[in-house]
């Protein structure tokens, strides 16, 4: 299988998460794609209800989730729904700077593309361009059809 | 000031936690604190209706999630309100295995509690004792008044 | 393969590595493992010349160096020669305290060992037993016929 | 203290290191500094006798000490000796690919340079320009007179 085109295009994406993950919506969250790319996709978080916190901004675990879905897009826009299955094995994150009550932007950057592991480097910044979280994920997509 | 015994009980911690950070809560989530002393924290999570995956099992943002309430949790156990501030700095997590529909047990180890740094070592398990995932969360509590 | 028994004992795995990897043993460093079981090894580093930093104590990257042979060590216990290309994926240390100029106990607790991953948890400790520093390695160990 | 100019340019810092840290160049390393700017530093590593592997690769410790060093190095550039004390707290590493038998490139972004944390982010690349390495280090800068 080719790692150097994508299998689905945005929209293709996310009619398929928005069926088959729902409860990825269920806080009333919004995910805009801004860019996707074989090795690299841009989107922005608006925060639902239930992520903020008080003043307005959002918690690192939103943050972590808001990470952990747009490596999970990328994967399916590489592999469509042979990527189901897929799993986060490793997570690790640093918290740099405390997000204001504004969408979040989030860049995954595809470093690794294996036949089992996939490796992601992901910034979450705010909309001036500070970095608020740097994260990198370890994804394991063994149950690919390869 | 002493990091040999705690100035909040469980019930103390509960308290404040349900007043000033409902939002911990917002999801139904309910934590039960199994024990609490100088160097660990022993809790169980049943989950909120947003927090289940298909088939009643837990989603890894919510892990990480109990992980960090439950050491956010022994800080305040140790510091009272002055602990308020700290903030995660760093965060690491593996997911071994795929939670099933029941409650998490979530251990907390502190194996550092510096001036500034605080580090805690935290297993989530199952019922039957499986290690579900592994993950180590440093805190800076640099706003501890000392 | 079952993962309920060890394949090779301590001295059958230190003649392979002294054999096959001199080059862990090239700095002068000595190992000693005190126990080996199914999911754990328990040994102590003597540093060689060149790990040593002024004051006689032992560099950071020589601990995750020792955490690293430990965790190998383990797998080529359980596996024999075919765990050979058993490769580091992740790595995370937390360096706690600075130790002193002694030799180093080091814990490994294998905590997964899946088909294709394996996790430990280590600890690396001072002869009092403070934890120097707390690590977690994940091996793909994908080359293990199976 | 300001975060906008360094007070030691290449040549102070290695001046430095080699009277205060000659264990650093111990095997025989040599570390070959390209660009140094307020955010980053760009440096090569021709590896020493001992850290070379079978077929003449280098080792994966090998790759974090030089991550290590190059973080240490921009944080000497930026406060001078003040920096001595500095500490990693934290490293995180996933090792994407094998290095080839040939100098390593090392490339530290600093993301969050505070009043007592500094976060590097680093990637160790090969002559090619594959990633080989993508680490992540925290500092502890506590020491720094401020």
């Amino acid at each position: 299988m080719s790692r150097d085109q994508l299998k689905w295009d945005t929209s293709a994406v996310m009619r398929y998460l928005e069926k088959e993950f729902p409860q990825a919506f269920a806080n009333g969250q919004r995910y805009d794609v801004k860019t996707l790319k074989v090795d690299a996709v841009e989107m922005s978080l608006s925060a639902g209800e239930n992520q903020l916190r008080p003043g307005g901004t959002v918690s690192g675990p939103t943050q972590m989730e808001l990470a952990d879905f747009a490596m999970y897009f990328l994967l399916l826009a590489h592999h469509g729904e042979s990527a189901k299955l897929s799993v986060t094995t490793n997570l690790t994150c640093s918290f740099l700077r405390k997000p204001k009550p504004e969408p979040l932007l989030c860049n995954v950057k595809l470093i690794k593309h294996g036949r089992t592991l996939a490796v992601g480097d992901v910034q979450i910044r705010s909309q001036s361009g500070d970095i608020l979280s740097h994260l990198e994920l370890t994804y394991y997509v063994g149950n690919i059809s390869l």
